[in-house]
């Protein structure tokens, strides 16, 4: 563990790959917030900045557990994150590091969810850093966006870091494919309507957890638990050799969050010791270097002068009606040539 | 109305984009088929096929009301699209064509609400054509694809295009990017949970159905149905100028089915005296190039063969940890020459 330095920021029109990667890797929670907003730049400059600065890090990344977070709204993701983050920073010492997906905001133009993480006492904490959502306008820039920020967190040293994911369906598979443990948060008693959606996401799931078993709601959340459980024998075997767990949660104390560590921990000795946890990651780096190589290409046909002319002329074609969109496309695609 | 004709199947080895695009043209359901496979298939001389066969029907195109169904499991879309759809050809005498759109069986292994889409009565329907979901590896891909495949079930004369989509969040938003009205289901009585979600969807819909309102559930519909619209009120106003509306349905019954198409045809007649619906498939067009442009460059790109073999050693030196997938993509867009 090591805390913060409290370096001042580097101011913008300083920057450089070379002390902002120094003072990233010296754990300065502001230059990991400048690196993950030069990340998400759009801007051609910063394209070439961002690549640069991961270059930069990757030695120093890889180290912490990558832990992915999911669940229907009202299933309490966000009060989850600030219990369990502050378990980790203040029982565990540990650096935690929270980012958010939300593609729904990313890829229309409204988010589905609204602006409504918060997690006000992980972000004052001095151990913890949270980053809301990324603002990529395909799923494939989320997707660039969040790989490319864990690695940062890494960089700056944290040793845990989430990501959380809102909503059902495209998100959790993207966020499977850059996690090594994917825990399912749920409550009693919701709409058997969503059983359906449930059970791809729960084959997913190396654990599961029943929020909110407080009160009146405790007896009722190890009922669920124990029909989780028998549920779960029924399901495919999980290629990790792992076989996921069901708790019960409660925010009200440490004791739940204890039982949550302890749970990952011996998923990552299980799967560490069958290698099943270097298979998962060398497979993600396969995605990984798959989608980078696609994201680039179209970052360098677009950056083209000669295409963005064409592309311009295009659209204006296309406004006035003048053309189908697709002859339109095929025309610019036909009149380019083919690297050799 | 036309009935399709009985034409035999061209045989695979004697298609070719003219007698295809023919055959199509004139109603050939198996022809059509045939024509969405090809668009589907990912081999390099199918490619080059499924653009000139797109090309040699768009002016075929375009003439059907195209219309967007989502709803969560278990709202019965299946049998509302049964209901409505038989209605359309038993009363209307209208073609009616059903794609359907599962991006999570495309993207992630399996399918999340497996393969539960049926619709018997309409696939034995002379006037209808069923076509499952497409087989796309990326939500770009399955995009293309259904947008496509509508083209072409418009060029066989089909008049009512209904695109159904499962599950909450990216799929709704690639819908509603390519219908002229978009239909949400609802029942009564699904957990408060999901209002969170449905907000987001209900903001898109142009329409919103409370299904099953029968039996017992007929006074409940009617409730939510109330109490839809109060909420709609505060709903921001909708770019068509169309106030979107709230009905109750039941399958049992056409009477239902004629409130429906009453709907969707006030809002074609009132978008377009207004213009909006011309706009808004104009804007539809221009998403519609940018796709068409990206998935052809990639798909040029990897048509390369040195391209191709420097994936294969790059993805390799991967498996063995001998390079970071970041570097590797980087080495070869570097060595990549620029198309100028």
């Amino acid at each position: 563990m090591s805390i913060n330095p409290k370096i001042p920021a580097i101011k913008p029109q300083n920057i450089t790959v070379e002390n902002l990667s120094n003072q990233i890797i010296e754990g300065n929670k502001v230059a990991l917030a400048q690196g993950i907003t030069r990340i998400e730049s759009k801007a051609p400059h910063h394209i070439q900045f961002a690549n640069d600065l991961i270059t930069k890090i990757l030695p120093y990344a890889g180290k912490a557990v990558r832990i992915g977070i999911t669940g229907v709204p009202g299933v309490g993701k966000s009060t989850f994150i600030e219990s369990f983050g502050t378990y980790c920073t203040d029982v565990l010492q540990k650096k935690v590091a929270v980012l958010a997906i939300d593609p729904s905001s990313s890829v229309s133009k409204g988010s589905i969810l609204g602006d409504k993480t918060r997690m006000e006492t992980l972000v004052k904490n001095d151990l913890a850093f949270v980053r809301p959502s990324p603002s990529g306008t395909t799923l494939g820039g989320v997707a660039k966006n969040t790989r490319e920020a864990i690695l940062l967190c890494e960089a700056a040293g944290f040793e845990v870091i989430i990501i959380e994911t809102v909503g059902v369906g495209q998100s959790e598979t993207l966020v499977k494919g850059m996690v090594d443990f994917f825990l399912l948060l749920n409550i009693t008693g919701a709409g058997d309507e969503l059983q359906g959606i449930k059970r791809g996401i729960m084959e997913m799931a190396d654990g599961i957890i029943i929020n909110k078993a407080d009160g009146d709601n405790a007896k009722k959340a190890i009922f669920a638990q124990k029909e989780l459980e028998r549920a779960l024998h029924y399901f495919p075997i999980n290629p990790s050799g792992w076989i996921p767990k069901v708790l019960t949660y409660s925010s009200l104390n440490y004791e739940k969050a204890t039982d949550v560590w302890q749970m990952i921990t011996e998923f990552v000795e299980t799967t560490q010791a069958n290698q099943y946890f270097f298979k998962n990651r060398n497979q993600q780096n396969q995605v990984w270097f798959t989608e980078t190589l696609k994201e680039g290409v179209l970052q360098r046909f677009y950056a083209d002068e000669t295409i963005q002319k064409a592309v311009e002329i295009a659209l204006e074609l296309i406004k006035n009606n003048q053309i189908s969109p697709f002859t339109a496309a095929k025309n610019i695609l036909d009149g380019w040539v083919k690297p050799t």
